[in-house]
């Protein structure tokens, strides 16, 4: 692999950063002018970075389960199991909600992502960064041990997806969440 | 309003039937001259009752909440609150998980009707025919004073829309269901 320029890493850091912001405010339309245009550079230097817009969208969609795996990891050496998990189904939650893209891609219609091997590959990281994260919970009384990673992405893409038409999809997608995580009904 | 003849009610409502059904199985693109050719009648029929896809996509999303909203009226006389609350969930995830059409007309994004006049007209006639067993099993303690109709009608729409590409998404829905009534995390 070439070593990159500084300028170059630079560029592709940049980009991707404003690349997210679109794709959170206009899904996977997000236009790649407007990006290259906020970004400060060339269509060209887009296109020498991310060859089309899918290659663009998985780097988006990459980056963001990196950012979601990397936190599970840092929260499970966290004392307090339920509470390290909750962070972390809150920090989910703010991403699906804040990112159509990415809600869609999590249930495998394709629409952030035609390549459904990118997808499992992204699902199996995710699954298997969060899993110590649910087993701790588990061990500590505060989560059934049937319930899996799957489970709870589904859940939380659910919320996202049926909330995103409301005035506030982030602070609504929470508060379901709150209420999924204590249950409708919990008793009996 | 004038005396339909008994043939063209029945006509009426062996199209309505088979609408529901396609549309279940097709969502919003159910196709009107499938739907004539299997309810055995003319398209001329089917148009003389219904003068357009719109309009037998709201008779169809009608006759849904029609039927949701006088299960909620059966089960509010019930003796347990809980249990009475619980069972109209199952219907409504059921319906929710066969009918992609009624999933995003619930959330109103204008998908199975845009006429947003009338998808408020049953969303309201919802909430009156529900809540009546929300507030049974709030008395009972099953369930938090401050869950709406609208909150449980947005989680079941959710678990509908993420699990629309599983293998079995009715059975999915109804698991996921269960574990959102008795919570993912419910102690604390």
């Amino acid at each position: 692999m070439p070593v990159q320029r500084a300028d170059a890493r630079r560029n592709y850091a940049r980009i991707l950063a404003v690349a997210e912001e679109e794709v959170a405010a206009h899904g996977a339309d997000a236009s790649l002018e407007q990006i290259a245009r906020i970004a400060g550079v060339g269509s060209a230097t887009v296109r020498r970075h991310f060859p089309g817009r899918q290659a663009l969208l998985q780097a988006v969609f990459s980056e963001r389960i990196e950012a979601l795996c990397a936190r599970a990891e840092e929260l499970a050496g966290a004392g307090d199991a339920r509470a390290a998990l909750l962070e972390w189904l809150g920090a989910l939650t703010t991403y699906a909600a804040s990112a159509r893209g990415l809600a869609d891609a999590l249930v495998q219609d394709g629409m952030a992502t035609d390549d459904p091997a990118h997808v499992n590959a992204c699902s199996a990281r995710l699954n298997g960064a969060v899993d110590p994260l649910l087993r701790n919970a588990a061990q500590a009384g505060a989560v059934s041990p049937d319930v899996t990673v799957t489970d709870l992405v589904t859940l939380v893409t659910g919320i996202a997806l049926a909330t995103e038409h409301h005035p506030d999809p982030t602070a609504e997608a929470h508060r379901l969440l709150a209420l999924t995580v204590r249950g409708i009904s919990p008793q009996g």
